[in-house]
């Protein structure tokens, strides 16, 4: 791809409503626009890391043996009304009525049209054990969306649903989605911790979340010091009637191993065990053995857009975004630092460009009329990891500069080695 | 996959409410199912037709340099009281309220959103022409919504726009779109014809429709017998003040060159010039060369969804669905006819799978425990291919049967043989 067809979309100056710096760098980086409060378009850089982040995802639930489906985001809110939990909702559920007056509403979620759906097509125990999962868009009409796409309106999320037929089928079908979650935030390669959690509205029992590490976290999330204990702080607070999340540091890990730490962290993923809480009130029933059986339900949610937000306040310096590789929008930049428009400049480019994309390095070429320092300063916004620069000195010693994002120092290697030496920083 | 951990969700009854051979087809062979009128859950078989629609499109929209964004479902009306479509699209646009009681409605086309995005991040004409193209979810509230999704609410489409700093421009973004789309129809592998159209009420000048012919179609298409001429045939009519449509067939073709012929087609692409309509009524402008200019733009639709029920239209029979190989949910199944359980046919058939899989064939394995002629009419009905058929004989005789869905003989190949076969079939 060459910048001069690129929507690249970068800006200097810091969005006025942008109060968190994934906010920030988002909007400068040229990865999303805001269309109204809380709504986004996503831009092609934008789009191209959601699309990596939803396969990463989708690689992961497909080889659980989860299978992949589409439900609508638009539900009717009788679905709602039989589970109860259109009261429950509140105003985060974006009623509205058809022109036929008769009510929906935008999903936030889907237990309801899932344990619907399930409830006309599964017949048998047999066809049980079950996963199903989408990766969609969804809506939560929150009273006040801010910081870009982590707290947005319109939102993507993978949602996942399980069914069985039996408690200890729950508790199989739920570790085999941690473990598929597990590789999925390996895969990130963010940082990240699995901690206990309110089950809050969705409803049922044992709940964990993943959060991705990050100062600027909301949720402060605590862990023992010397085992694998860690919690939600203010489900800890709430447990041991204490006031203050913050007291709670040093203090002795509930599980009698050390004392506990505090950190901060932005929840990305969520799993539950929901147990019979929809399919009772749904009915949904299927022939077992000894008559009919409430299946067991679990449900799984990633926040795929949140993730993306989440990972740049992870990874950022003064500069821009700090990609983990298994996100950046692109690999390579060839920077062409070419302001007299030299053909000689040129064709070192599109020579270095044909080598890398027929060697599948996903490379962007900056070929756009502007200043070397215009095109380093946008580049190491959007946080490219590796730029390669083709100026006039390229032409005398037949060598190009290539430049890691994370350092300081350049080196000059011929076209010839370049690939040899990408190899060796990646 | 096995079919024991698929939601195959397969009936033999026809759906009530289905009026269309594609409609009753997607339900019985556990494509879709219907959760309000117009809205419909894509179950995994049908999901995973629609991805591969969708990667059809992606990869042609790709290499014609378009770009791929993502767009919201929930728009402001604001936009839409901007460009004065408001009021013209009447209340297929389904118009309600936030919390705070702020007017929104659901996005059946994106225009606005493109437009009002351009404006705010576009500011030279060096950035110019580009093409944006999104594949998302789409709601238009139908007053009678019919077909299953060939007449759905919510519904799949792709959508391209681009915008040009001249008529010229324009012409050549529409052409490179066009030639995208004769890819795309190609590589989808169904008889279709572009015929000229009326633009509507999207606005603007040119407009060519690609229709995949069907007897089913709703649309009646005027071709010349010895030119290229093609035209909607409900827009001929309105040139010549014709009444009916059908009294065109063997009437002179309007270019002088032979008699028309008529044949039905289902509308599932449209292109358009859009000129200046939206750019000067957003206040679209660019800095030109001299002066600001108002962009040229085209748009570029494509229903995903709906090209499924159209291929489903164009091609079936008595037995179910017949799928070009583009679109095929699985190339082969293994059909295991195994009513006593024999280790031995089990064994057969997890060699055979291990063998297509580790070769890249996507085969599903019907592993149920039903009777073999429940089986054969369930893969007949989804529209698998080749069938691979593992049973008592095949214990003797150390050979599989493969069945071609189209022919009626059946062949017995030792499994060693089964890849040479497979690659002569298709």
């Amino acid at each position: 791809m060459k910048t001069s067809n690129l929507l690249l979309a970068t800006q200097r100056e810091n969005p006025s409503d942008a109060e968190t710096v994934s906010h920030q760098l988002m909007i400068k980086a040229g990865l999303i626009r805001q269309v109204a409060a809380g709504i986004y378009n996503w831009l092609p850089t934008g789009k191209k890391v959601l699309r990596k982040v939803e396969e990463i995802i989708r690689k992961e639930m497909d080889s659980s043996g989860a299978q992949e489906i589409l439900m609508p985001m638009v539900q009717p809110t009788s679905l709602w009304e039989e589970s109860g939990r259109i009261q429950q909702y509140g105003k985060e559920l974006l009623v509205f009525q058809d022109r036929h007056e008769r009510s929906f509403c935008l999903g936030p979620t889907h237990e309801e049209v899932i344990t619907d759906l399930c409830r006309n097509v599964i017949k048998s125990h047999r066809e049980l054990p079950i996963t199903l999962y989408q990766i969609q868009t969804k809506f939560r009409d929150e009273i006040r969306p801010r910081f870009g796409v982590m707290r947005s309106r319109e939102f993507i999320m993978k949602d996942a649903y399980s069914f069985d037929l039996s408690p200890e089928g729950l508790d199989k079908s739920y570790s085999t989605m941690k473990e598929a979650y597990l590789n999925i935030f390996h895969n990130l390669g963010l940082e990240y911790r699995i901690v206990k959690a309110d089950s809050g509205a969705i409803g049922g029992s044992d709940s964990e979340e993943f959060h991705i590490l990050a100062d600027s976290g909301e949720d402060l999330l605590a862990f023992s010091d010397s085992s694998d204990y860690a919690i939600n702080a203010e489900l800890l607070v709430e447990l041991q009637d204490e006031q203050d999340p913050n007291s709670l540091e040093g203090k002795p890990s509930p599980d009698g191993k050390g004392n506990l730490l505090l950190k901060k962290g932005i929840e990305v993923g969520h799993i539950f065990k929901l147990g019979r809480k929809y399919s009772e009130s749904l009915k949904l029933r299927v022939q077992g053995d000894d008559g009919d059986v409430y299946p067991e339900m679990g449900c799984y949610g990633i926040g795929a857009s949140r993730i993306i937000a989440a990972s740049i306040e992870q990874n950022h310096d003064e500069k821009g975004i700090i990609w983990p590789k298994s996100l950046c929008p692109y690999e390579v930049v060839i920077v062409e630092a070419n302001p007299k428009k030299k053909e000689s400049i040129k064709n070192t480019c599109e020579e270095v460009y044909e080598l890398l994309a027929s060697n599948n390095v996903d490379v962007l070429w900056d070929d756009r009329d502007k200043r070397p320092g215009v095109k380093f300063t946008d580049m190491e916004l959007i946080g490219i990891p590796i730029m390669i620069i083709i100026g006039d000195k390229s032409t005398e010693d037949n060598k190009v500069e290539i430049k890691v994002r994370l350092e300081e120092k350049t080196e000059r290697v011929s076209p010839q080695d370049i690939l040899q030496k990408l190899s060796e920083i990646s």
